[in-house]
């Protein structure tokens, strides 16, 4: 993990801006006969694509994606990872001329405006550069490869809360999480949902959002000491994605009004396996997993891109006002849900084999 | 970050197991010619040694370090780093014969204790081993280095909520932090807390807290898009301490609930200087410093070690009962304060580093 | 440095196989606000580019670069680096429609097509896939990014012995080099080199090459010990050139037969700063720079692609023979004149911002 | 590979100066299960350790290893990795009270000493602080551990030039190599290394050396493109030692001036094994091994302390003249020869947990 790098074993580089000519990544490590085709990609890809439903942005990408390097033919006629690096390459279609004059000379507040320019002295004004969420495409393609090396595990995520609208886990049900334009487990969610982001959309406002993402079927033993915590890097990689503020592995903040003996998963045997009766630890001690569901969940603020004028600084520092015109996300939130799949995929991957490099298979 | 590594330019690497000889760490890349004595290292381990008030475990360890390397006299008979690996040294006194029976054979619920052995097929037991959070007290003294690096920066930590007990933010008072045995910000909290914590200690019991750090004098333009974001070291590196389940930055996991106009700091100036008139960003946007306070939070779990019996199997799979004989620590978030702030000041350190080699001073 | 990455803070990543849709790169952690165009970079892509004397391979590439990411205008309208990722992308044109018979089911020796199989179990086999020293080509092109980073730093290299023809290092001139195609500083050895490979190329044959790499520039400094000296690094950096089997620092092995008052560079002054009379060092010691020009070599062997049958073996690991058809290059050493150029830049770009990261400017 | 870190997977770091109170490595990424104990080790170190002839320093140090942390007793009681950090310690014990006037003022010729300062500010001038050869105790230490992991890898070193006398490869015994006090492999070069070596102590003065490693029992498929090579990482290791100046792999420098035909190993079936009938290619073809014997050299340059005054500067930059008193090591390339093995093992055993990691068993 450094600076556009994630991962150790099981590595993403991601490059390109919301306005360049492309948008890429670079996936070294992964191993290799792995059977992978565009179509396995873009079936994530979609998921996150913009313009989906009058909830999210209405920028058109088609977010096609190329595969450059690292596959090639097997004996049988299949497309399989060689082992060296894959690129996978989108182009940006819809970077319409546009008037930047605004955002140009004028620091958007919330967004990564002021602390671009403050690091680098210089910003790529369009769309917000390299700080956009269109980066996050590549993580979701780069999940793809990854739950492709996670043979077993199950990784879905769903929105919890819009808002201060929870779903009620009472009706959780993952099939339904792919039958509304929400990702909502909750099915008694989704008109109220919807009535509720019109709302907001309709002010020109946006609202925030939690995420949970549930992996199944990681084994025991994943994960490492001190450092490489898997709750660490599920931490590090879930509050990397754009506009995140906050992460939790199973009861997260909750533990902090339990007592010990609430908190305490026991151990019992289930069919001659070990077994917790509980999982208030969200599938990991002491950073390595328990074999239990792995339960991460995060929280995505609202955008800051709203119809309201806010106080801002231009370039010169003098004060002045801004909002943002054209398109844009009520709830960013929605859309982070494929992201926040893809991370959690690429820190099982990268902790697969590192365990296998030290421990054997 | 990588196993028993953290950070980048600015590196911790620890070792040691709870009842071997000695625990140690080694801090490599320390810029040259800072002032650095024992003391100045012993001074930020005493407030996370054990044994000083009845609310943390009675294990007696002097915690006394050890510069084993990489300091030296310079002109002036000053001791100071040369720019050379630090290596720091803390024995092991307290490693009291002892029976480890139960705990020999059994996997303590809570505990890392059948992570460890699902792994590795092995584990030291003799108080959990590198699990221990006696590892930390190398996380404090590694932070105490990195405070000296980072000049003009003020890091510090308190104790926010116990239990279901929070403090009340209107009371708060940093030099009230110092005067309690529970680095209580709000002095009213102090007695309702230690009578909360008497209770749960004579009931063997244990709960969990929430602790919050701040960080003042971070210039703008610290931190790196897109994997090694601020926000998201930070969250690596509080999730890596011992039992957290959940970490935030500003306004948290609160944002959810919150529309952009209320989310969204406004820039205006103060003093000539760019000046945010709310911090719910907790200091950071796009992953990268913007002049204000850093607030990070993050929540400690009640430990698992408590007086009363918990179901689990033992190493051969069979279930039976544990409970954990001997001092405990009602409140083990109490002490995770200054590991708190030891790892802000780590992040923060090597992330100064990084800036200054890719865009200068 | 980590498979396909190169470097620490200046980090290179590239991607790509010899006849896949393209090869390319990222480069991560340029510092921001370098003028930087895609003529600054073909400049010396076209120095490697095949096909430009009879002397080196006629695979017809143009290797013109694209530049996807990293750059925008600043106020003065000049196209400079953002600090962000920059991608490189050359596409791939002489993809020749070929019959791979012979190499797609044998391994040619001397090539990597053995070992890539024995490790991957699969391998792209058209043109060497990503074992091919096409992959140089990024190299190049990031080698002319860090010499942009590198001010006042001159890196410029010379090929000193072809098969068994030294240069007469008495003739040396840096202007010849520039004027023959052998990147020879030595004007007499052209046209013996000339008529020497003349014969190689009609023997079907090929022969090694020396190619030396000097610095000029670099301050007293640079380098770090123990495991990132700056020989150490440009050692790996050399050495993962294609078909390199040795690198010099310095006199290298001419040092096992001198004593130590021959070998022990004296310190004087000269105007006032301190001067090393001799360089038998090749400017670093104990992995940290001098002051004094850096001298590298590394030496490169004849390529396996020859128009003599040899024996080998075929992926059912039955015994055959083969050879190589069509065009091949009768020595890749002198290709590698600028690649060598390059790797000197990168390690020199990394250590000058990891110097400046851990002490300052 | 960072500052004074080795390696990614098994990783050493090491800390430590020459006349501190110790010497000390972190090894972090060892398998877990392996059977080790502090005469593991220390029968290696032993081989190192100076003052065993009058042929190398006479400085008394035992070098008595302790492993602080790492190990635990298995069920059968042997004494096993546990998977966790292992930290060795060395105390210095020949600290002795000395007179560093000279030295302290005085930059030696040679040495690190100028490099260090112009690059901290700041040096430890006794015996060399962290330049000192004496950190390479700990990579001994670390390659008998790696050695472990290396489970039917056979790594052995020789001395095969001393000065201008090389020996004669007619002659090879690797038995012999244990027998006398030079690593020779060849018996009649004994007495003539015995007799110059004199001739060189008498004089005060020093020769440089070749040392040659050879790795048997590799399997093919370990290494990796492009910038993780084998024979890069070993050239990068090799290196790193004190003193080297140049590294080959195979046939090395010599490849030069020979042809494709002569430099290609042909493949044939051996036993229905693939075989190469000759190893000019030191065991490693595109980076990764072939199976064959791997093969490396590298050169140590005359230790700079010498009886003979050279000239200088001392700190405030006045010319001068300095020459060492004291003991010294008249051919420092012989304590080498341990250090090299060790060296090639912690690339190795990196290597093999990285081919595990990404391919599987």
């Amino acid at each position: 993990m450094s600076h556009n790098t994630f991962g150790h074993l099981f590595r993403l580089t991601t490059w390109g801006e919301s306005h360049g000519p492309a948008i890429g990544c670079v996936i070294d490590g992964c191993p290799p006969g792995i059977a992978l085709t565009e179509a396995d990609i873009q079936i994530h890809l979609n998921k996150r694509r913009p313009g989906q439903s009058r909830y999210t942005t209405q920028r058109a990408e088609l977010d096609n994606v190329k595969i450059m390097s690292g596959v090639f033919e097997n004996d049988n006629g299949e497309q399989v990872t060689t082992g060296t690096p894959l690129a996978l390459l989108i182009e940006n279609l819809d970077q319409r001329s546009k008037d930047y004059g605004d955002i140009k000379n004028k620091f958007r507040p919330g967004h990564a405006d002021y602390t671009y320019f403050s690091k680098y002295g210089i910003r790529d004004y369009r769309g917000g550069g390299r700080s956009s969420a269109r980066e996050t495409a590549m993580r979701v393609a780069a999940g793809a490869v990854a739950r492709k090396v996670l043979l077993g595990v199950s990784i879905r995520g769903a929105l919890v809360q819009i808002g201060p609208h929870k779903v009620d886990r009472e009706n959780w049900s993952w099939s339904e999480v792919e039958n509304n334009p929400f990702f909502s487990p909750d099915v008694k969610s989704v008109s109220l949902w919807a009535d509720y982001l019109d709302q907001v959309r309709k002010a020109g406002s946006s609202v925030g959002a939690v995420i949970e993402v549930v992996a199944e079927g990681v084994p025991p033993g994943w994960g490492a000491p001190v450092y490489s915590k898997l709750d660490q890097e599920l931490a590090a990689g879930l509050m990397s994605i754009n506009a995140v503020k906050g992460v939790e592995i199973g009861d997260g903040f909750g533990v902090a009004s339990l007592i010990g003996e609430e908190s305490t998963d026991e151990i019992r045997n289930l069919n001659g396996r070990p077994h917790f009766t509980t999982n208030r630890a969200g599938g990991i001690l002491g950073g390595i997993s328990t074999g239990e569901p792995i339960l991460a969940r995060f929280v995505v603020k609202p955008t800051s891109s709203i119809l309201t004028s806010r106080g801002t600084i231009d370039s010169c520092g003098k004060e002045t006002n801004i909002f943002t015109k054209g398109r844009h996300d009520p709830c960013v939130g929605i859309r982070a849900v494929p992201v926040g799949e893809a991370m959690v995929a690429l820190v099982l991957a990268d902790h697969m084999l590192r365990h296998r490099g030290q421990v054997g298979c």
